[in-house]
């Protein structure tokens, strides 16, 4: 339940206020080159506080790899296991909200499912989480760019954050995400499509709404004849390839060799610096006067997490398809 | 790979143009109350020449349960094994497709992934496949009733199906899903959530190219202030309700209580009753005159089989949150 | 719950009154060579009534494959589904049984657990299953053939069956297994390792209490200097060897070159041509007459059954290990 | 790969000379009271240099639990990750290992599977791994008391060890095993069988040759006459009860409210405290000059890891029978 992926599998645990959020990344090969250098750097990316428009929580985000690394950076095919400490949780900022229920929060749900809760940052519903995916996928990109596989993105901004902030209120966004240098054949038929193992991954992270790819939701309105991509032989390569994308890179389930681009929904942060109302536990009626830190708008920090996730779903069907195709 | 739920697992096989589809719904409790009539009706009303807009392709598409379910109608709680005989498979008319790549079909990927492709009718990646799912889908849905549990489909034409047939050309549509009756709890969070197994059943779908549930794109483009489901004690009932449901019936990726409203997006069908252009197996410049049978709208069958796939999708859910409810 | 391996799954079905077996093989790799007279012909080595101390159930036990296998006998990448019918099963011989626990068998507990039970030869528990496993078996013996694997088993008689038989008893036996020609490295560490696959397929065999490999449980007396496997490099290949096999092949639970060797202990056919004292599902005294027809020594006929799950462990670690390999 | 179990799962990392070793339990029901102290505890009964005849590594093994339960120690449902630093690990005493196979140890294996290995201690071939498993094990024991389910171990001495030990030789040894108070119907038919999964679990520990239940390999010299289960009415109870426990506990793979006894071979420890010959990576004849601390006999600490996995083994199939039964 809390695994994503079949053949390199991230396992993660931590709640927002406990003492460290952490995981297992395990089937990752052998004699890959791991930059742990690189791993912190996209994990400070990520990190609330280093960009305009994100929450004043400075945290040190250190990731301390616990195995399956040699001291060279070596992989050496057994799990990879790390934690990050959670060293600036504010939890006496959450006091008053103790079994209070926050509107478009998971608070409300995790009470009713698990009849117990950590209501401090929203316990293991915080986007706190979000770390591990970043670690996870920080090292599955280095081992996806040996096979000349680049994936990144992009927000675009539909309502002007900083103005919105200001106001104590927050806004939705999107984000693009690409995937260049992808291979034919990456993919599982039926149930374990590209686009359905993409569209998993951009559904798990807080706040998402919509996914979309190649033509998205446009393709609705499409008539066939304005949306074929049509297959050729490119004279300078002498390669097959197609005259357009409608398809984002992605027929039938499986990368056909042209980029994959796809679009993520964000609705806005829940949490505004206002007051609302809401109802606790016991079923009164309270009002929440917001203390915490938040980001006016989630999808800005956002975008490290598409690539994460991004990065663990293309990882884990290359791993098999990676063999198959030798 | 070709198995979708974890407590509640379908797994599928058959290629259009062989003998048979088939597949194994297992995890499902037992004593539950199947009447098998039901689920051929379900698989009736997917199937094509029955509606208007839909191909000429008639099959009798009698499903036949081989196991799992006693004379008198009662599951087992073992595997519940069944198989639909491809009676009408005119593969006459896909002999001119052979080693050719229609546009936009999964004949050039499967191809580059295999080695080797079954080009009757699309093999395994026909939208045939589906047959299976509405036979899974159906038995869920009557274990599913037993908890007031309901889940339509509908379609919304984008351009006139009727229209676009009749000039030999194809279109694309919408269908919206419904979850009624599902109680407060289902989902797990972080990777399994609600919303993404949704999303990845539906983006298994053929033709599916985007995925929304709740205020969808449109939540990007919101404020915070504008987005709030405010919880309350239903005076009525004596319950928790909210003044709205932006969330579409999922926080935290775990249902609500509210209803869960989705919306399916279809690309146009790619067969389009027209010449194209491709490539064949060697290279080299074809010319496709099609032969087949094809829906000038996939949306309209595709009703029967997002209700399938989300059938599936809630049942599977259902199974574990079932027992950690009582 | 009905499904054997990671990465080439079978998934089996079949009551054994219904009226068919069956299952799905998914992971096969695609165009490995298939001849289906040969899985026929593994089938028919395990049918009843062929062999000496048999029961003379006589049922042509035809194998259908209805996917994955083109008429050529090329795997195709997808799932092989696969379905062998009922013929031959007198339901009228266990009348009698109807509700009534047969001592040693699971009618009890599958009662217990489920509320419902096909007592009908057992229902799902009854070793008719295990034909699902041979024609598994016998597609995974094809592909590991291919690398020069080779799986065999034999029967270690330890009283004389034909005596038993005719004095209504039954008895029981071991069976010994072999495989030959495995590369160095199959296996996964610390939870998949070949020896944790291989003892749990073997147990999963109805009637079997023990398992062992290499020294087996021989080894628990032993001294650390009596049972060292020295490694050297032969001189004739210029490989490492070993100058004995105490490790019956495996070490850290991964293949190590030499040929993996382990023992399989069957207890007694707990059906006895004898009146049996029991109790029914109300909790009356009542005695058993048995009318069935039943093998006086279950492993003549499990030396089919021992290989093919032998065959089903190696492959299904084969498929992830032979990529890493290349 | 490294993960045990299917609906409490255990997935574990870490290499004998690593920073840590840990682990994530996912999977656990919420509100289940747990006492750290008792984690500890049991850690404490593994730990080396306690016990007559193990080693003298002397490591405080202090677990750190750093999600999924409440200060209050009450589970979240959450997953439960935690860590136990390697804080005695001696490297410089396997300087003299680099590169050299010790017999009947994992390192030539791993070796060529790998393409690269920690020679320090086996790395993650050690048995030090084992202490992941007794905390999961620890943690699962006390969600199964709550249902009066209890599981224990013992040592049959098959040599003296101390004398053995004086001799710088090591012993093989057997540990029995005990679970008490399984309700009807734990274990899941075909592939799942209770017997089944212990013996994965079994032949997971290091040093495991065989397994054993019930009558376990004697069942294969007896006659069916002589092995029957007959069931009754308890008078005392008005519960169904067995004249003989033959079965083990385990009928048709599922549990019958008799005691689960069964039996584990551990081979002698391969590390003797004499010199032995060897080869190394490049294949040259070398002699290890053995200067670690081990164990005699890894059956005397194989008794908490045999308890350990029979927890996780048994909570993993409760945990979805628990409901079904209710």
């Amino acid at each position: 339940m809390n695994t994503f992926g079949k053949y390199i599998r991230l396992t993660t645990f931590g709640e927002s206020h406990g003492p460290a959020m952490g995981g297992i990344l395990d089937g990752m090969p052998s004699r890959v080159q791991i930059d742990r250098q690189r791993v912190q750097e996209e994990l400070d990316r990520r990190a609330p506080g280093r960009q305009p428009n994100t929450s004043a929580r400075r945290e040190p985000d250190k990731v301390e790899i616990l195995s399956g690394i040699t001291d060279e950076g070596l992989t050496l095919g057994s799990p990879i296991g790390f934690i990050i400490r959670n060293c600036d949780a504010h939890s006496a900022d959450y006091a008053g909200y103790q079994e209070k229920f926050r509107p478009n929060h998971a608070d409300y749900t995790y009470y009713k499912k698990y009849g117990v809760h950590d209501f401090r940052g929203g316990g293991r519903a915080s986007a706190r989480e979000t770390v591990n995916w970043v670690v996870g996928g920080a090292i599955c990109r280095q081992w996806l760019e040996t096979f000349g596989i680049k994936v990144s993105a992009g927000l675009i901004e539909t309502n002007n954050i900083a103005d919105t902030a200001s106001k104590g209120d927050s806004t939705g966004a999107i984000v693009s995400g690409l995937i260049e240098g992808l291979p034919v054949g990456v993919g599982e038929p039926v149930f374990d499509k590209l686009s359905s193992r993409l569209a998993a991954a951009m559904m798990s992270i807080n706040a998402v709404k919509a996914f979309e790819y190649g033509d998205g939701a446009k393709a609705a309105e499409m008539l066939g004849s304005q949306s074929l991509d049509v297959s050729f032989i490119d004279a300078a390569t002498g390669k097959v390839s197609f005259n357009a994308n409608h398809s984002g890179g992605i027929q039938g389930g499986i990368s056909n060799g042209m980029p994959v681009n796809f679009k993520v929904y964000f609705k806005p942060t829940p949490t505004l610096m206002q007051q609302v109302e809401t109802i606790d536990a016991a079923g009164d009626r309270v009002v929440i006067d917001p203390k915490g830190r938040h980001d006016p708008c989630v999808a800005v920090r956002g975008v490290a997490v598409v690539e994460a996730m991004a990065l663990l779903a293309v990882a884990d069907l290359m791993r098999i398809q990676w063999h198959d195709n030798v």
